[in-house]
């Protein structure tokens, strides 16, 4: 039999029987991809498969023509790549960005129920290629979209560094419309795809009243709610699971129910209007994210400042701490008027430089305590307090301020200690 | 009135009293430690405040004698320091070190209902300040315990590096019997500390059947249970709540319950007398762990190569990912005999890089998968293999092989794509 890369096929193996879509493979294994998007390898001699369905007859690719409703609320797409925008290419296996803003609108056309959209491709890259200057460009197109009459905006992005665009995003903008970023964590081809319900749901929060930066991911494994996640406040927590986005010392704002695209908020937000629309664009990208790991040297410091690192964050253990070794290399960075801000590898918690020695030497040392800041957002945001100011007091005060819900206040019970 | 830092005082707010222990404050503030443990501030101006008993009176420490058991197993305590090992300095609000493991005998008086024990301190340091010498010298006593016949190990030890000194032991020592590691969020003068229970626990694991490298602590915000992790899979993942510590990609391996000390095991786990004892103590602390974050330059690697290290772990993101401009840089590392392991800062899941273009560049690149190993873990675990043997080919295989539970072994359903 002459099977292909892509056929669907049916697999025997002993007394069960697998239907799937056979995938490329490097060994000698079979491969098939399940309707649950799980891959199942066979040891080819043990099976008997048969065709059920030859790849090309599942390639006719439907464009359901798009009929914008002219009543509803204009919402603009900007696409950047990642999987939300990919499919995977059967004949090596792997996922590539194909799709464009225009091509998620003629794929899932529940959409255009809910808004009337423009869309822009602002860029076709695997997040993990995005760089400090893409999210100024990204907040630029953003900033011209609301300028023009978008009342919501749309950002596909791929997952990988969604939370850190979100992040640069919510500095650099402060806006009167919901500014969403969505994405997905399986390829569009995929029966087990998060991209049409995350879309969807992305589009009901862009329509709705919160006018802050915020990502929209599934909430559950099941197809019932996203989570709608404060940009500077959500984590990637799963490398490949649907509900990988998680909100990190705080609630998500609030969910959206699949079914009905009804949100349920759980915390105050922005609303729609009450910000005036502003850029500011500026970032430094020559900041450093160090993690402290037990028994790392303090020269790790000097590397980075000796190669021009203009600010550092530091990932320290527990509470904030590094080992005491490190004192004096932080001591003398922050004499030379090169910030230091101090935040926790736990991810959840505050850090409190108060309780333990260490902290105490670190505050005196000129440490800017990162308060429950993740350790990613407290980078994306020195490099843009970096683009702001030179002025080494300003940095510091800017840093333990709270701009976008990126430090939850403490109350007066300050430390569970 | 003549209030002194520790004494116990009732304050009245409004219509509100509490009751608690006058803390040290930098501010003019009041503020008072209450039965919870949390720290209360008051405008020392809005407030009445009361004397119900001065600091001297409670300093009275009881010595309870210990009876030591001749029919219990035989368990040594080796101390490291950490909070469960101190108390707070009231004169400065700063916990410092101060007990040793002959001094935590006497304070929780159940323990000796458990087993027999030696202690030993063999450092009174934060654990933030350990080294992997002090894994290596520790190791050995560890390993000198059993050979002269301990049944069983606890270590206390800070909880900033505990699942660092965890791995680390995990790898260097085959055990016929249990190695516990045991900490405390909350010092042992506080009203809220988890030190009694978790010695409590810890003390039933050492004298279990689970012999292997683990952590005992606290697994809910109850005094509860506690829970038995894995040494090579466990995080702590909060600041300060005693339920910090738990278990990424497993499940634990089983609990204690607090009250009737009797154990529940969820995972298979190796068995008393299953190991020889053996010691590898050989490490290569010479390894750096890269946290990659969006736009982070490639010359990144170069400043740790250039300065000596011989292997990296990068922290990548998503499924092991890197900016593509990283891959070069890589290359040449890994094609000088440098070991680059991927690791995702995801935490959970699995890395793998043949689903999109970056991570199959990057396998060309000869980046050794991580599978599901935490980054702290393949950090110690490549500074171990680098003590065993100088062999490229060696070391890639040993980082890919689960050597102490820290790779899950993939199932067929390799992938959850």
């Amino acid at each position: 039999m002459d099977l292909e890369v892509g056929d669907t096929v049916k697999v025997v193996r002993k007394n069960s029987v697998y239907e799937g879509v056979l995938m490329p493979t490097t060994t000698k294994n079979t491969v098939i991809k399940l309707d649950n998007g799980y891959n199942v390898g066979f040891d080819t001699g043990k099976i008997q498969i048969e065709l059920l369905k030859k790849a090309n007859a599942s390639k006719s690719k439907k464009e359901t023509p798009r009929g914008q409703k002219q009543n509803l609320p204009l919402v603009s797409i900007l696409s950047t790549g990642g999987t939300i925008a990919s499919r995977v290419d059967y004949r090596t296996g792997a996922v590539t960005s194909q799709f464009t803003a225009e091509d998620i609108l003629n794929a899932i056309p529940e959409l255009s129920e809910i808004a009337r959209y423009n869309s822009s491709a602002i860029y076709t890259i695997l997040s993990e290629n995005m760089h400090p200057d893409n999210w100024i460009k990204l907040a630029q197109a953003v900033h011209e979209e609301i300028k023009n009459g978008a009342e919501g905006i749309i950002i596909t992005h791929g997952t990988d560094t969604m939370a850190y665009t979100a992040a640069a995003l919510s500095f650099m903008i402060q806006t009167p419309v919901p500014i969403v970023l969505v994405g997905s964590q399986r390829s569009a081809d995929r029966p087990s795809s998060d991209n049409a319900m995350n879309a969807i749901c992305a589009s009901a929060v862009a329509t709705s009243d919160i006018a802050e930066v915020c990502v929209v991911m599934h909430a559950t494994t099941s197809d019932d709610f996203c989570h709608i996640h404060r940009g500077v406040k959500v984590r990637k927590m799963h490398t490949s699971r649907r509900d990988a986005f998680k909100s990190v010392n705080t609630l998500p704002i609030g969910r959206v129910n699949y079914k009905d695209r009804s949100i349920t908020t759980f915390t105050t937000y922005k609303k729609r209007g009450e910000s005036e629309l502003s850029l500011k664009a500026s970032l430094d990208p020559e900041v450093a994210l160090i993690k402290y790991t037990a028994g790392a040297s303090p020269e790790i410091i000097d590397l980075y400042i000796n190669a021009g690192y203009r600010g550092i964050v530091i990932e320290g253990t527990g509470l904030g701490h590094v080992s005491s070794t490190w004192i004096p290399t932080i001591k003398r960075a922050t004499g030379n008027g090169v910030p230091v801000v101090i935040t926790s590898q736990c991810l959840n918690g505050r850090v409190c430089d108060r309780v333990y020695d260490t902290g105490r030497d670190m505050l005196k040392a000129g440490v800017i305590e990162g308060e429950d800041m993740l350790p990613e957002v407290a980078l994306v945001k020195l490099m843009w307090t970096l683009g702001q100011t030179q002025d080494y007091e300003k940095i510091c005060k800017i840093m333990i301020e709270n701009l976008a819900g990126e430090i939850t206040p403490c109350t007066t019970t300050s430390f569970q200690a």
